[in-house]
């Protein structure tokens, strides 16, 4: 079948192998907790992520030279903070809050899923994360990859084409022998319409209880679950 | 002390980490013999070697675009081949044969050493080799990177600065946090000027029992040792 052919698989990671909603309320309320700033932490953190897609939309248009994730975040968290009704943050303290995003934790599927994956298959990140973020994080989640790729080295967001497409040519590899493994049926469109295999993996609390989108395959993926074992027992790893 | 600033080790590859002219002449005798091919097969790795700095040259110059170490390599096996009398290989041997980069042996104190250093430090590649030649590599050799990355995420080869100082922003560090361990004194060097830490790793018989060059620090390394169980050794690992 045509997913032999697949060497590499590439991971769409905030989502689909860390969970950073629940992350990131933990590391605001400890933050708060620690400094004495009350707030809506979970809708700090729905908002921080609300300006997560428009913050990279003039990168992608080419209206700003390209940045790296850590540097939208940042901005997108300088507008909250005000918007909250936060003061007296120091750049320290900023620069702290920004970095959760560099201490998500996995999915618990997470860590058993890729180990068994790597034994046969190259795994790299393929995330809008830029390369500090993702690093620090897999480091502290025990992530294993064997490369951290995606946005930065591309210099180019996810769905643009070039970003996937750069991202196999890393590799030396042709599109058909790549698989992009994602909870975002948007993202794995996009991959699939370049060549990319897919495999779809449900995160129906990505985005908390009340989740609306990606709650189920939009389409005939390569590979349909709920976990990232079931990757790996989908290609027999 | 200096050093306890050090987050991140780079790696210098070729040489530092691997062994890559046994390794060379090992893959292109067992070519040969398989093929029926007969030549002067370690004149024929220290010629491919002897090209590796000039095919670099007019890349770092600007007066070619950007190309990746595989597409430098693959063209000077083709002067090679013709030079050595070697006629009709076809596309897919000469791509074979081009690959033998990927699948360099380490120095056998590597593994252990890198082993050792990941549970205190953040490993990257720093090499000017490109990320699917050391993907491939370190996947069949066992090489533990957090991070690979090196002349082709940077777009720049080293010597020149950019290469150094690219990586370590990729990292969102500043030099004085990183280190590069090489056994090359030229490449230490550069590193050192923009803040880098230093560790030389010697390795006197990288170009074969005759060699003339690295055979001792030729400055005040930060680290001078002659494994890289050696540098975990001096970095308490």
């Amino acid at each position: 079948m045509a997913l032999e052919q697949v060497k590499a698989l590439f991971f769409d990671v905030f989502g689909t192998v860390v969970d950073w909603r629940t992350s990131i309320i933990g590391e605001l309320e400890a933050f708060g907790k620690q400094k004495g700033f009350e707030a809506e932490w979970s809708q700090f953190a729905d908002d921080w992520r609300d300006l997560y897609q428009p913050s990279m939309d003039a990168v992608r248009r080419g209206d700003r030279e390209w940045r790296p994730l850590d540097t939208l975040h940042r901005e997108s968290l300088i507008t909250l903070i005000s918007r909250h009704n936060i003061t007296g943050l120091t750049e320290a303290e900023i620069d702290h809050l920004n970095k959760a995003w560099h201490r998500l934790n996995p999915w618990p599927d997470c860590v058993e899923g890729l180990t068994r994956l790597k034994a046969k298959y190259i795994l790299a990140t393929l995330s809008n994360g830029n390369i500090a973020l993702l690093v620090n994080m897999a480091k502290r989640a025990g992530l294993p990859w064997d490369a951290v790729l995606g946005a930065e080295p591309a210099r180019a967001y996810k769905p643009l084409p070039q970003c996937y497409l750069r991202n196999a040519r890393f590799l030396d590899l042709e599109p058909t022998e790549c698989m992009l493994v994602a909870a975002h049926n948007n993202d794995l469109a996009a991959a699939r319409t370049l060549g990319f295999r897919t495999a779809f993996v449900c995160r129906p609390t990505e985005h908390g209880a009340r989740q609306t989108t990606d709650l189920k395959a939009e389409s005939e993926w390569d590979i349909v679950t709920d976990t990232m074992t079931g990757v790996a027992d989908a290609l027999e790893c």
